[in-house]
């Protein structure tokens, strides 16, 4: 048997493993998209470059005990993770304000939150992922009263681990977007990813951004900011 | 003294009391707005028709320990209210889906809800009245925690006794906005007007809109819908 393709999204590829019915593979994609992917674009190793980023990242949470989906590494692209159920809500945290959110609000870029901000939005393209509230969220059966409070709780430790691990690599985590989804044993764990595409992470000196945001503004030097991230982990790697 | 403007709004306009700091006289104007007040329109004793409606409606709350502005009558288009600082949150109740987030759901219009729904919009003609969740709400310091329990509570208790009375007249209640302040005891009640303008009702038998959607859609027989709403009301007074 060959692993068969069971999902293609933006930046990833899902392949079933023949030989464990529990397990995946995941292949980061060098592709870049913005704006519902009405925005296309990609550089050479992207991929690569994230998926190192995820998996220093989620090793670093699972030592802290937020369980993840991650496995083990198959190579340059390409790890195993265990196959979960997706909750359709992208579970955004918020630190400092920046894009919808300070927009909506007419507020400006760059504000500090008294404290982090978790907002969650329905996944699904075709209505380009619309914000909604918790009530929202229970009357849709898009996640049930106990899952939104295992989303708040966990994603607000996510955000604590990942503020120190980026204030160790001179970056503030502005804001950052999860998933989460549910194994076979329903045990609910982050899935997904944790890259530049999904977190606005600025210099903690110059404000510089290092995250999609170059790619979404135009503001050049896209694939040389993932690289720095990607670099600045590596390097404090032994204080995380 | 006289009386001066403290506000003008799209469909009434408020004046100081001289004689008493605590009251104001409300003026239902004869303008019909939508979209953030893109489209405009009016017709001829439509703020007496909307100053009747509220005045009914809000005496049958009262009846049922439903604390609102309304004092008195002071004319067909003018009543003395309570004054209150106005909390910046349209609170929307739905009962049946339609409008705006039927649309960002992907649902049709006129599927029942399971239980119904409360939700906040920011009040600020700027941001188009941006949609808010619990945790936005909070943060931006727009209202407290108590606030929000007390707004829901209220609202809920609201759409029972709406849906009681507008099932007499065979209207179902689809949704409505309410408005909430607190006045200078900062007791927290009932503001604003409970018109077509701010409610979905449509007919038992026939699903007839009896609303501001026929202005909005362009469905013609604004003002006989008004006055249609305004009859029933008048018919079925006592059995309220």
């Amino acid at each position: 048997m060959t692993k068969a393709l069971l999902y293609e999204g933006k930046a990833k590829k899902v392949w079933s493993n023949p030989a464990d019915d529990h397990s995946v593979e995941i292949e980061f994609k060098d592709s870049l998209t913005a704006f519902n992917a009405q925005k296309k674009g990609e550089f050479k190793n992207k991929g690569a470059v994230n998926c190192e980023i995820t998996s220093i990242l989620f090793a670093v949470l699972d030592k802290n005990n937020i369980k993840t989906h991650w496995m083990e590494s198959l190579g340059p692209t390409l790890i195993r993770a265990q196959k979960v159920r997706i909750i359709p809500l992208e579970v955004v945290v918020r630190n400092i304000l920046a894009g919808s959110t300070a927009k909506k609000m007419g507020r400006t870029e760059g504000e500090a939150l008294k404290k982090p901000l978790v907002e969650f939005y329905f996944k699904n393209d075709d209505l380009q992922d619309p914000f909604v509230s918790d009530d929202q969220i229970l009357a849709f059966d898009i996640a049930s009263e106990k899952d939104l409070v295992e989303l708040k709780a966990t994603a607000l430790k996510v955000n604590e681990v990942l503020k120190k691990i980026f204030s160790k690599c001179d970056l503030q985590l502005v804001d950052f977007k999860i998933e989460l989804g549910r194994n076979y044993k329903n045990e609910l764990m982050l899935a997904d990813e944790i890259t530049p595409d999904c977190c606005r992470l600025w210099d903690v000196k110059t404000n510089e951004k290092f995250d999609k945001d170059r790619f979404r503004r135009d503001l050049g030097k896209v694939e040389e900011s993932y690289i720095e991230v990607l670099e600045r982990l590596k390097k404090n790697k032994s204080a995380f």
